[in-house]
């Protein structure tokens, strides 16, 4: 059983929880027959959505008395809710008793639990917060890194993000050589502020696919496979994406909706339609958010994931586990000096 | 004739020029009889699409010999095609020869000029690029600055941009106490990089309706009036809204020529509601994107802009000399003192 990967999961964080967190391991357990999920959180609670027959060698409950909410202050919350399913699932993970951590709840305590309990591998300063995106016309979708978990970057922290984005393409998506590019202003070599311009030269030196620089309307044609940028831009570009796609896709429900007989007798037409591009752009088979840097893989999928979304994610972080990203990251970085 | 308006119009810069430029003069025109239209290019070629019966004391052609493409050096161009339309354009302005400058061109060229050639207003370091954008379940949309003039950003930039694009909103677009608001990575005011959070920080001490940080998912809900925001995010995001809507629209589109024979009448019929998002989120009304800061209004449209964006522009530069901006901002920042 030593030689099963374990994952941990903080069974009462984001919207569904525990009922979907509970739905999608029972799916993903069946598939996953070499890895046994730990699920933190309020037993009793837990257990009402968990049959008993299903509670086998693949499937541990840790009762946990306390919960972060997204109104906890993070770093304060991960200090004092010592009891919380989250802190008590990350110090799993830091002792070796679970192999990575999977969360829906606040955000910015995932992260502080990522960086304080699970910690950093030797050699990356500042780990980066990369989601996997959808593109035009490819079921491959790209990732970008960092979107939020730095606020303030440096030209090394991009590097290095491009680095570890670049590994994770290729082992866990299986891209072959896979295309990064740095999200700037123009296309020319010499676009961008003092940092952007800086890290193009880096990259340039970097033994990585470098295509050059990408621009904010080219993101989603698929033309790179990682896309490097620096956490506040990339956190508004990503939650643009979010807001402008749901506003198109609001103003068409609401068109359809409010239109003449005429047009509601179209829209019952072109229902399956629509539903093909939602599957195109559906970001949930992608997974989570990878917080890039850490000892063992630790994953956020947004609060309002179903079952479906957390089930991708939990097989994401299997693979993770098992490409073993931390060894190849250790043995790369190592290679330079350490700070 | 000399206490009308003049505007000086690059005829020759864009993909429809200059065609879709002289069709817009035509018709603004009509409607605005006491702005003269100051045409710059090639006079051959912009008398094929100028009737002579409309050759009145409206309209000029101040013949050019030489063009500035997008391929150009944007400063280069302007200091070494003395005879563009371009820059005899903007020398008309710098001379008091006209009150305003529209071009579809090289956009670097047009900041070049407007910097180098109209020039600053006493007070204002670095002008700031500002389009009007679309929100939903409104007319009203929202003013975007800087989208890009400045890929480096200082404190003190953001505050003047926030102080002119509310003076603009409410004068040229008749907003009472516009609401301002800061492009942050969160909504709480400790939010953002050092940059970002030092603008917070002086813009609640300005005489403006500062109504805090605003992410990147809020920009479309029309929550602000005015969104406040370095070069280097506020280019990218907007490039994001426009690569990420014509995305899904492109993908609509595709899906429903590309259904079965049941979808394809379903298109059919709701083509009239879909006319109806594309008539909510029609940007051309809102005019072009204004250099703001400069001695007289500087406005570029997009070089694909049809006739009737090009029209809107011309409303709106009519609207700046108008409403005289220049004097309100050189009056309002000589109060503090100047660098």
């Amino acid at each position: 059983m030593n030689s099963m990967r374990r994952i941990a999961i903080d069974a009462m964080g984001g919207e569904n929880a525990p009922e979907a967190i509970i739905k999608a391991v029972l799916r993903a357990k069946k598939e996953l027959k070499e890895t046994q999920f730990l699920l933190f959180g309020n037993k009793e609670e837990i257990s009402k959505y968990l049959p008993s027959e299903e509670l086998d060698n693949q499937i541990e409950i840790i009762n946990t008395s306390e919960i972060i909410s997204d109104e906890d202050e993070p770093v304060r919350a991960i200090r004092r809710k010592k009891d919380s399913s989250l802190v008590v699932a990350a110090n799993y993970v830091k002792t070796g008793k679970a192999d990575g951590l999977l969360s829906l709840g606040n955000t910015g305590a995932l992260l502080a639990a990522g960086i304080f309990i699970v910690g950093r591998i030797k050699g990356v300063e500042r780990p980066g917060l990369m989601p996997t995106l959808p593109v035009k016309n490819s079921d491959n979708g790209f990732n970008m890194i960092d979107v939020g978990a730095n606020a303030q970057a440096k030209p090394e922290y991009l590097v290095k993000w491009a680095q570890m984005a670049s590994f994770y393409a290729e082992k866990v998506r299986g891209i072959k050589n896979p295309k990064v590019a740095l999200l700037n202003n123009g296309a020319e070599y010499d676009k961008g502020d003092d940092l952007h311009k800086n890290v193009y030269q880096l990259l340039q030196a970097e033994p990585i696919n470098f295509i050059g620089n990408i621009e904010g309307n080219q993101l989603l044609s698929g033309m790179a496979d990682v896309v490097v940028t620096d956490g506040f831009t990339g956190n508004a570009v990503l939650k643009n994406i979010e807001g402008t796609s749901s506003t198109i896709l609001h103003l068409i429900k609401d068109a359809l909706i409010n239109g003449s007989f005429i047009t509601k007798i179209g829209a019952l037409l072109i229902k399956g339609a629509l539903k093909s591009i939602k599957s195109k752009f559906d970001t949930a088979k992608y997974g989570g958010a990878v917080l890039l840097g850490l000892k063992s893989p630790v994953v956020k999928t947004h609060g309002r994931s179903d079952q479906r979304a957390i089930y991708y994610t939990l097989i994401q972080i299997d693979k993770m586990i098992e490409e073993d990203l931390t060894s190849v990251f250790t043995a790369e970085f190592s290679k330079n000096d350490d700070k």
